[in-house]
């Protein structure tokens, strides 16, 4: 039952937040500044909201040095929501720039001609350096059309089609007159941070209309803010809590033309919702504003300006350090940890790195950590591997903890290597999927409603654990084994009710069936859907012999390992599981080996087919 | 300093939430389930936000009885966001539909000519009964022009303009293959309810695809869904609080064509966190949602469904009961209170009247109210009176509190009539405003970078109330006699600094000027924005005489009316009112009066010039 002060929390986001902002905002909860009403209950339209929307606002405009010619707003769908608003208003205000130099009236057809005649030409110009800027490029697209958007550069063109750089500029293909080239400062799966603002889009005769995503970098590091003419960022990595995202914006660029000539040039009119010059005009009130969220953003921003009397030149000095702290660490291990962007791009915010010997150290690197409360470090699925992100919320403290961590892994696990994890499924006959049975204890806790049907599985279900060790195993590497079991489904997310009773047998003669096909163990838990049963364990127990039949929470798989003890041959660990009285929604097993030390050299997973084929 | 127990608060959304499920919610923001991280900190993809999901769908379908074919999804954006989402996917569906009939192909010039000539007959059809339809009517002319939608009724016609009634159906103009026919089943601003489904609606041979707004009587009463294409409803009303918004669609009316057939056919593009298909596709995930608000909404589901075996049946019950409580109060007393919807029409959610004799006796009416703790009853700003919202969260007890409140109030005041309150402003002489003083006070406590500019305003500023009582004034009169003052200011809102020094005294001899003009006080408020000191207090303290200068947050203003007692023809009261060092952002004051038993004639509101003229 850990406490918070137990876990420092390194998630993508939404990111950890101060305690004493969350013990603020529980309190409001319940009763906001003692009216006998919570904070979610008081109306957006009271003085209470709009106080708490001003000073929001003001705190941001002092902690960011934001100048008076930029409005500010909270808006509700993350950034998202923002890859199209962005588009949509800044394609809208072009039109309008380009409606005042035509000079004419939307109603006359000559303007109108005009008018077409000149979106023929418009661009929106991408940087693409990662995941979030595709996706803002790929919206671009969608709604306006791929003649229309123009993609700078791209960073896996000379990388191997890998994200992990940021282009050199000169290779950077920048449009005349773009409705506005953007960018994400931050790319969160990747890694990769823009080092500052890009030389060639500095201001200058022909000032480019420049648009950020800011999301998981905002508030960590000076921005020369009137670079730009729009900023966003969702508040759930640096910020506050999911539900609101703010959009800085300079006002020369708010204008919108009307609904009925964005019509005529057969553009996209966006949502009223997200129309800049709306939610700025109703001070961010035009539709119901959660302002549970911006309290928490609120307190978030005065605690940093307490914390820091220079603002955020502070939080950029004290980020800089914990991030080069975790860098540097990593670096100090090239054998064991390789970092996935180039140097020149890394990301401050999230620390992404393999581990040498792939998913199966990398499993083990996060259940070490958990266990010393270091927890959120799951890589982005797409990349894989470890991702530390670290947002202002982790202290320094919390960082030097990661940091020894990471030194303390590399020092106990130092010649690992371990191969990539790869996958069987086994099918189980369908014959012996019709054979239904009633387990006694269903019957008796459900009555007869909510009776299942169970399978008898017995055949062609087993798990073959090979492993070559590098080294011949001493007798501590068993103190640091694990194997996993988890239950799931082929049929879409179902809580599993450990409850059930399963069997459990070991065999050392059974042999890998004909059946089996490959598939990674990423593809069978989304096919799965994501609702697991918490991971069965395995300890080391040189005590029992063979597999336990428990009829408990947690079931326990326990092989006598002492038997295979200095035999550095014993390559293969057959084994026969027998999943006994199994209910029909459960129908897909995993196991999996991790040794260290040890090259293990699969992990099996095992899938029945159900009797329904669903 | 009121606890949550002391107050019943009838706000219109967002809405009182039940106190047990903010204490869980305030627990969970700290630690969820002891795993050491609060609720809005873990990742909306770890397990723990998949299943706080999918329990708050499954409980929803078993409350209201969901068929199977139909979805359902949690948005962000609230009832505004769907306004538009709901014509963007139902017209977007009917062009699927459309696409299937003619049997080409996109690419091909002559399949999108026929296309196009079938979006001329385009027609989407509303149903207009209040604020919030006909804002939905508005965001469907603004995307897809005037010429797409059809107004099928709207209630304002067949009564002088105002909402308050259903059209009878006979009435009602529906399109021919409408993309939707879109109604709001309960308008929150007018006290309007759909007594049930409409006749002409259900479902036939040409069965028409019905669309609803329920984001205020969601929950409250068993809804035919298989009558429905789609609801929606933001959450903050009877489900949870503001950041969610839950969609229930069915099945058929997902699919959506290519965005590049919308742009041949110039129809506008939702973004794509608009595009229910999308959303369903990734279980609500598809970008970051407020996890923290789908766990409130699930416990007061779970909460409701504990409450009633029966389902919405049993609330459905309760609701009506409350509603029917407090309608019949407001009907014992027809001299005092005038329910404003017609009597068909009216809302079990939201009960709107005025009180005889206008704003003067309805803000006494909530003072009284307030100080035996119902609150929130204040009707909206447009509609003005008395809104009690009688949601889910109001316990018959609360009903029960505010019927007994009615009748003692009526009881009070059974012979009270008071003019409705007039305006006047007050020009203060530039010449007057040119000269700067500076407050000792502000010097000493904000050093020389942020001492503001100060006004003395002493010239043309008082303030002149008139009264005609309608019967002479008894001693007792006095006892609930009251009159507030607020500072606020012509340029925007500002955080009004009670501790600035106010120099109050009266006189007897002033005029009203020349420069006087009639406004609105709701005009007065709306300009200077929506931020004001809390108002000042006068109370009846005989003993005292003349108005007093004081230095502290809240002023009194003094009158010695004994002086008047007895004396029925004293119509004027005229009262000087030196504001003394005012400072520059401080630049309007009001002063409203009220007597009951007695005409008030006129609310005086000043507003002093700025010298800049801002």
């Amino acid at each position: 039952m850990p406490s918070r002060s137990d876990i420092t929390y390194f998630g993508a986001g939404p990111a950890l937040l101060p305690t004493a902002v969350l013990e603020e905002a529980a309190a409001a909860l319940l009763n906001y500044n003692a009216t006998g009403l919570g904070i979610a209950e008081h109306s957006h339209r009271s003085e209470i909201a709009t106080t708490i929307i001003n000073e929001a606002k003001a705190d941001l405009v002092s902690y960011l040095d934001i100048p008076d010619d930029y409005e500010i707003c909270f808006m509700q769908g993350g950034g998202s929501a923002q890859f199209s608003a962005m588009a949509y208003n800044f394609v809208g205000n072009w039109v309008t720039r380009k409606y005042k130099e035509v000079q004419g009236s939307e109603s006359d057809e000559s303007t109108v001609l005009k008018l077409k005649s000149a979106v023929e030409n418009l661009k929106i110009d991408y940087i693409i350096t990662g995941g979030w800027s595709q996706k803002a490029a790929a919206e671009a697209e969608r709604l306006f059309g791929s003649e229309h958007v123009n993609i700078v550069a791209d960073s896996r063109k000379a990388n191997d089609g890998k994200f992990g750089t940021i282009p050199s500029e000169d290779t950077w293909n920048l449009s005349h007159d773009a409705a506005m080239v953007y960018y994400c400062d931050n790319e969160t799966v990747h890694g990769v941070e823009f080092p500052g603002f890009p030389k060639c889009l500095e201001p200058g005769p022909d000032r480019p209309i420049v648009v950020a995503d800011m999301s998981s970098n905002i508030l960590s590091r000076r921005i020369p803010i009137s670079n730009f003419s729009a900023i966003f960022f969702g508040a759930q990595k640096n910020l506050g809590s999911t539900g609101i995202t703010v959009v800085i914006i300079q006002k020369q660029f708010l204008p919108q033309p009307s609904a009925a000539l964005m019509r005529k040039l057969a553009l996209p009119i966006p949502p009223r919702i997200f129309e800049f010059e709306t939610i700025i005009k109703n001070n961010s009130l035009y539709n119901t504003l959660s302002v549970l969220d911006v309290f928490i953003a609120g307190r978030v921003l005065k605690q940093l300006l307490l914390q820091h009397p220079d603002k955020v030149q502070g939080q950029q000095i004290l980020s800089q350090k914990k991030a080069q702290l975790i860098y540097k660490t990593l670096e100090a291990y090239p054998t064991i940890y390789q970092i996935i962007p180039d140097k020149a791009a890394r990301s401050r915010m999230n620390i992404c790195f393999r581990i040498k010997g792939g998913s199966a150290v990398e499993e083990l690197f996060l259940k070490d950590a958990a266990t010393v409360g270091l927890t959120g470090l799951k890589g982005h699925r797409e990349l894989k591997g470890i991702r530390a992100s670290n947002y202002n919320s982790i202290s320094l403290e919390g960082a030097e903890k990661l940091a020894n961590f990471i030194s303390t892994f590399a020092s106990q696990n130092g010649t690992v290597v371990l191969a990539p994890i790869s996958t069987w499924r086994l099918a189980v006959p369908a014959a012996e999927m019709s054979k239904p049975r009633y387990n006694a204890y269903d019957q008796e806790q459900c009555g007869d409603r909510e009776k299942h049907k169970h399978y008898r599985i017995e055949t062609a279900d087993f798990v073959r654990i090979e492993y070559a060790p590098v080294r011949p195993p001493t007798s501590s590497d068993w103190d640091r084994y694990g194997l996993g079991l988890r239950i799931g489904t082929g049929c879409g997310p179902v809580r599993v009710q450990t409850t059930d009773q399963y069997d459990m047998r070991t065999s050392t003669d059974a042999a890998v069936p004909a059946q089996c096909r490959a598939s990674s163990s990423q593809d069978f838990i989304q096919e799965t859907g994501p609702l697991w049963s918490p991971p069965m364990r395995l300890r080391n127990e040189p005590e029992k012999q063979g597999i336990s039949a428990l009829r408990k929470k947690e079931v326990e798989l326990v092989y006598d390992l002492t038997r295979f003890q200095g035999r550095g041959d014993i390559t293969c660990l057959p084994t026969k599981v027998d999943l006994g009285l199994m209910r029909a929604d459960l129908l897909a097993f995993e196991a999996s080996i991790v040794i260290p030390h040890a090259q293990v050299q699969d992990t099996i997973v095992a899938e029945t087919q159900s009797p329904d084929g669903c």
